[in-house]
């Protein structure tokens, strides 16, 4: 399955200029493996794109036709093992690309029903934010929020577990996440907390307008003055032998329940 | 918070005689780390423990006190750090215990409509197998399937993603599936297979009764002759965006549908 001419092209810029306007959030390059998470990044417009590193069979899994001019490296696998992270599944490739630049609030939640936003309060573990950004995807998200300091930066964990959701659901990353869920508010989102001692259950809670879900950390719960921030609670049915959900469990739920109310 | 009267004592056997039978299925020992795993084995009765390894500090943090004659060695963070996966999160605490019996599906899955089966065809990724031990436990379900030779064995990591369910959620490995689906069928349940490709989405196919629900692996899906021993296929409402979710976001939310129809 070598690059053929049924393939559509891969839109990677290389080397180019930087476009838009620069957000601050996250600066310099990151490595994205596997072969979802590169070929995602290479058809996303918005990356900056530094050099792929690759083998002739991961090269053929991609979907799409890389530009002529693009700068590949070919290489073993045990080569591109020593780039990435122990044991992480490359699957014959390596991009080195630009981080993403953040998107802002106001640009990406427009107040659509159809489309909550997902909030995350000091979910740190990439792997979770990962697993969001691509449930987050599977049911049509507007976007997700962290605030910088308790969000784990963009990486090639976050890229691989998201499963190319990485380069399609913006990702705001605000300094202070009160705030943002008061700019939640004011464009008419109805702000439910998910947490474990809520008293309403998530299908009682749910609103029929646009929505966002606030996601507390594992463990330690959401922080009081961000539940403070939300307008209504809500959990989910489950067992008192468990202390909670995993957390991208948990919000792959909430993003369930949320649109089969919209489309059922 | 040094072990104090107010606790509740840790059951854990260590070095006694092994009871039950031997189902064959899983043999060893295995290293279990981290606070909710550690505690969660220590407190199972069923477990036949050799010795832990563990800092004071991991001690203290249990709930629950340790036999007077248990084996316990202190080590430092840096020396269980070695005794377990790379950054594995031991938090003190490495507990080296007998794997598991397996169980038997005419023991734990008695059809009741409250509680699901899980079925999952070649999930082998620890990590999800755990997530998914977990999510069972917190919506009740009766067990999960897995076939020995696509199956991760009982390990630290899968203890560490079920967070204490490994211990409590009955664990059912077989060698053929498909035979396993014909004996749910026997007793009851209603299998519906959760595939991309299925027409009816999971709230259509939902039953009223005892409920079975069958996962494929990401990517390749379950295998054909699995999908055939399936009473019905349903989807998730998913983009066509995104090829999958992650499987243990796809069995929570099959799990949490599975809840609220019998609950509410």
């Amino acid at each position: 399955m070598a690059k053929g001419e049924r393939k559509r092209a891969l839109r990677g810029r290389a080397g180019r200029m930087k476009g838009g306007r620069g957000s601050g959030a996250t600066t310099g390059n990151v490595r994205i493996w596997g072969r979802h998470p590169v070929e995602a990044a290479l058809k996303n417009p918005a990356r900056q794109h530094s050099k792929l590193w690759a083998t002739r069979e991961g090269i053929a899994t991609l979907d799409g036709e890389l530009p002529e001019d693009f700068p590949i490296e070919y290489a073993d696998p045990s080569d591109l093992g020593r780039m990435v992270a122990k044991d992480a599944p490359h699957q014959g490739l390596v991009l080195e690309t630009a981080a993403l630049e953040g998107a802002f609030i106001n640009e990406v939640a427009t107040g659509d029903p159809g489309r909550p936003v997902v909030i995350l309060d000091q979910v740190t573990d990439p792997h979770n934010v990962g697993a969001i950004l691509r449930s987050a995807a599977a049911f049509g998200a507007a976007c997700i929020i962290t605030q910088d300091r308790h969000a784990p930066p963009e990486s090639g964990v976050v890229a691989k577990s998201a499963s190319g959701a990485l380069e399609t659901v913006p990702w705001v990353r605000v300094v202070n996440l009160a705030r943002a869920l008061d700019e939640l508010a004011e464009i008419g989102y109805w702000r439910i907390g998910m947490t474990g001692e809520a008293e309403a259950s998530l299908a009682e809670a749910m609103p029929s307008g646009a929505l966002a879900i606030v996601m507390g950390a594992e463990g330690e719960g959401m922080r009081h003055n961000i539940a403070a921030h939300c307008d209504a609670h809500a959990r989910l049915p489950i067992s008192s032998s468990i202390e909670s959900l995993n957390v991208s469990n948990a919000a792959a739920i909430a993003l369930y329940a949320a649109a089969t109310r919209v489309m059922e």
